[in-house]
């Protein structure tokens, strides 16, 4: 993948499929760091969802794949989604209740309570590889190959999609809290990262994944492992992005920060959009660090995206 | 068990020890049975836990066996416990998160979520059996049977229990829902009845196990599985009981309804707290009757109760 390229697609008649959780956030309304204050309030939750929503309001056609309890919950995901106007044909159902994360709002660094159950439950099944098969790319992040038995569907996904030409993204946020008890997954994950065409790991995911070590020796830890093209995201430092050949540095958009939640999500979305829609690498990379930077602007993580052309006319790019 | 006795109890260091889930409730606070609003409260759930408390209060020694997640839920629990002046000695911590039920507030049935986590990762431990064999009574409910591994502890108890003496309470409050998947758990129910000294089934409870059938007959079906006191009660219609000799009516004696959460635990804790005080078998039935039509005046599980021989006295028993 060179820079100044644009990324070749086959012709689909999906653009994008994300895989993975859907799910409640359950979180606390008032600041408290210990889970003591009894008010709370649910929101839809899950990038996979984040990132189909967004990517269907920038203009591309997006679908998912997830699993959800056969609950009021699941119930509630589901019409959230059909509000967004999303298709919620590959939304399997599960007897184990739809997962959830509990969260208190924390000034510190907030330790969530995670109840994993449908998520993790999705099955491989005919409508899912067929929806694999008709998508121009197909987006996954740690959740589900973080147990079992989703992490063999996941397996069966990557294999259907490069036998075919799908493009996969993959975000490396390993957190030992999502995985498989007694478990170590830092091998598995590393082991995906060659299957991938696009990985986004942040600074903390590289350390958790490689150990502290300074950003372009963490860029060169990933690319080592068969990463394709690496997307180290550093905060409000920008990011540093590299296809093996050449490493160049994307400066944050951002001016105004109301919540940083959700603008992991957001850039892809942005990325997404603007390489299925024929931008060269480098002003798709720019177009995601742009809708990440208009995300920002809006607290929570589904916010108002206007098209990809009307961010670009904003951002002068 | 003849209603004019008092019950024999071995002497022990402690009255009651409960044992089974201790976990959050987490309530919608508007009407809603579809689980589409919003807001939610969490209170500290788990009947054994209201019947430990409330015996407490009622001037029985009691503690409570139970494991809860290592995180923030786990957390709160515990303090919760302490604020009450409970000992937490008994309490195991898991891996897995703190069991949680959402609920919706609905004027029709509602159906909850159950999240199972920490509340079956319980394990017999030295402690805990050193806790069975030093009280006088025992309780539990369907939920720590429901699952594995919790039900082979609850297995474990009983037959510690039953070798040393200590009397067996059991409420077969058996629903598919807390059951572990796949399994019908209606067998294994029947199969506890004979191992308890008092069993409390609800109308609801008798039709999950037996089928719909008249109060009296169901009376005899739990006799016929083994069950040596059978409670069967019967909403606003109060109560039937049986010794296997004679069954007697118990009219209710609530007339201030404010709320029937708890109303099933005020009995027990009223119940236990009599009997184990030396109250003649009629009558700490009626103590426990009076304290459930005590705690309907109040809002929520656990209500401010004052000792036993003051419910005594208002109810004039």
């Amino acid at each position: 993948m060179e820079f100044h390229d644009r990324l070749l697609f086959e012709e689909k008649p999906n653009d994008l499929l994300t895989i993975g959780e859907l799910l409640i956030d359950l979180i606390s309304d008032e600041y408290d760091d210990t889970f003591m204050t009894d008010s709370y309030t649910k929101y839809p939750g899950g990038a996979p969802s984040n990132i189909a929503i967004n990517a269907r309001k920038l203009g591309i056609r997006t679908q998912m794949a997830s699993c959800v309890g056969e609950d009021g919950f699941g119930d509630y995901l589901l019409a959230r989604l059909r509000e967004e106007g999303m298709s919620t044909g590959f939304i399997q159902r599960s007897e184990e209740p739809t997962s959830l994360v509990a969260v208190s709002r924390s000034r510190s660094t907030p330790v969530p309570i995670f109840y994993r159950g449908a998520d993790c439950q999705l099955v491989f099944s005919p409508p899912l590889e067929g929806a694999v098969l008709n998508s121009k790319a197909i987006h996954f992040s740690c959740w589900p190959i973080s147990r079992l038995p989703s992490r063999r569907v996941v397996e069966r996904v990557i294999d259907a999609a490069r036998a075919s030409g799908v493009r996969i993204g993959f975000d490396p946020n390993y957190h030992p809290m999502i995985w498989q008890r007694g478990e170590d997954g830092v091998a598995y994950v590393k082991s995906i990262l060659a299957k991938a065409d696009f990985v986004k790991p942040s600074e903390d995911d590289a350390e958790r994944l490689f150990g502290p070590d300074t950003p372009e020796n963490q860029l060169t830890k990933f690319l080592n492992y068969g990463a394709k093209l690496v997307i180290l995201t550093l905060g409000k430092d920008g990011a540093l992005v590299s296809n093996g050949k050449e490493t160049r540095e994307f400066p944050t958009m951002a001016t105004d920060v109301a919540d940083t939640t959700g603008a992991g999500d957001a850039f892809w979305s942005g990325f997404y959009s603007a390489a299925i829609k024929g931008y060269p690498l480098e002003k798709a990379l720019k177009l995601g660090f742009a809708v990440s930077a208009y995300k920002l602007r809006f607290a929570g993580a589904i916010v108002p995206l206007p098209k990809l052309e009307d961010i670009k006319s904003q951002f002068v790019l």
